[in-house]
């Protein structure tokens, strides 16, 4: 009980700084994406598919990466054309408000910014706890992972508002049913928009990015 | 600073636990292992693939299933026909000694046990930090999730004695290198035991199989 308290205390604390960091944003028409997922579902593929499909368009797009160790994603990102800053976690094994709000400096400094995707640590479990000011929190799925995953982590997929069932490519060598999957994401989360993706075949990519260039703030369209 | 000394706290309260755990288990001949990945690494299937090849002597093993929610995995264990114990941890992403050490009397109960799996919750992070009273700490990666991951993800490499990396079989549909990922890890922890493995076409389940048998407690050989 002492424990949760505490938790409480933290993640209330988090939620504070959120708020602001939330507003910030809206401030400055940026509309700020969460992508959570296991380690290895491939988040930064997606974001570089994003990035290829918008062309010229990506001027308005930034990424904040976020991992426990090394710098490897932001050089992907960057080796893409895009803004990209990292932030490594040490212990910590998601990303955390305050951690995102001493990026605003950064983000500020990015010219022309609408859409900014921050990439959380690869764990499928805390981060979902932790608002980071973003407007839309998006899950990611492999099928390597298996259909059974949001019966068992129900909390991220409470708390997201977009499923990526990513890798469809690699359905046919497992025994992972996209149906399925669906059902038990939607049996968690009735509200969830889901997207099916690959990033090898290209496969619900062009939906993925329609959706996002067609993002709101405010009634203000995102034009990217 | 303030959240690290009540997370090292924790930690110190969890090892203590840990110890008695432990000495449990070796007064009990029981040896017992700790699995941890990402969800949907294989962890189950390789515990299904291994009382298999057991057959008969599968009597001397037992597993405790770490899930956030659902018996799916213990449903699945039962099936094979041996004793499995669900602990749900709910919001908590990771199992601890004080979880494992509330099981203890269900430990006690199965007989001739020898070799207890300990599957930890689907998380590549958290539950490195917490020992369990285990002997040995068993990590697993699906070729999935990527060759990158021990770099960034290296307190579970370190902190693990060996390293099965799974699902060999979908190696020609990605671009994961194995001799990388091992070298990888290798750097992280030059002490690592690595197995490579698949679930579906059986590779190196017999050399992972034979490796469980062999092992000792206190230079009495398990014999399972």
């Amino acid at each position: 009980m002492h424990e949760i308290n505490i938790e409480e205390k933290v993640l209330h604390k988090n939620d504070e700084i959120a708020v602001g960091t939330r507003a910030a944003f809206r401030k400055m028409g940026i509309f700020a994406i969460n992508m959570v997922s296991s380690p290895g579902s491939g988040k930064t593929s997606i974001i570089e598919e994003t990035v290829k499909r918008f062309g010229p368009k990506a001027d308005g797009i930034a990424v904040i990466e976020g991992d426990q160790e090394t710098e490897l994603d932001k050089e992907r990102l960057l080796k893409c054309g895009i803004p990209a800053h990292q932030i490594t976690t040490g212990r910590a094994c998601h990303l955390d408000a305050e951690m995102i709000c001493s990026a605003l400096e950064w983000v500020m400094e990015q010219r022309n910014l609408k859409l900014l995707i921050i990439e959380n640590v690869g764990n499928m479990v805390c981060p979902a706890e932790y608002d980071l000011g973003e407007e839309m929190m998006v899950a990611v799925l492999s099928v390597a992972e298996g259909d059974d995953k949001p019966l068992k982590y129900p909390a991220l997929f409470n708390a997201a508002d977009v499923l990526i069932i990513n890798k469809t490519d690699l359905v046919p060598q497992t025994n992972f049913d996209i149906e399925r999957a669906k059902e038990n994401a939607l049996k968690i989360n009735p509200g969830l928009k889901v997207f099916t993706t690959s990033c090898t075949t290209g496969e619900g990519i062009d939906e993925w990015c329609a959706f996002l260039a067609g993002l709101a703030i405010k009634g203000t369209e995102v034009k990217i």
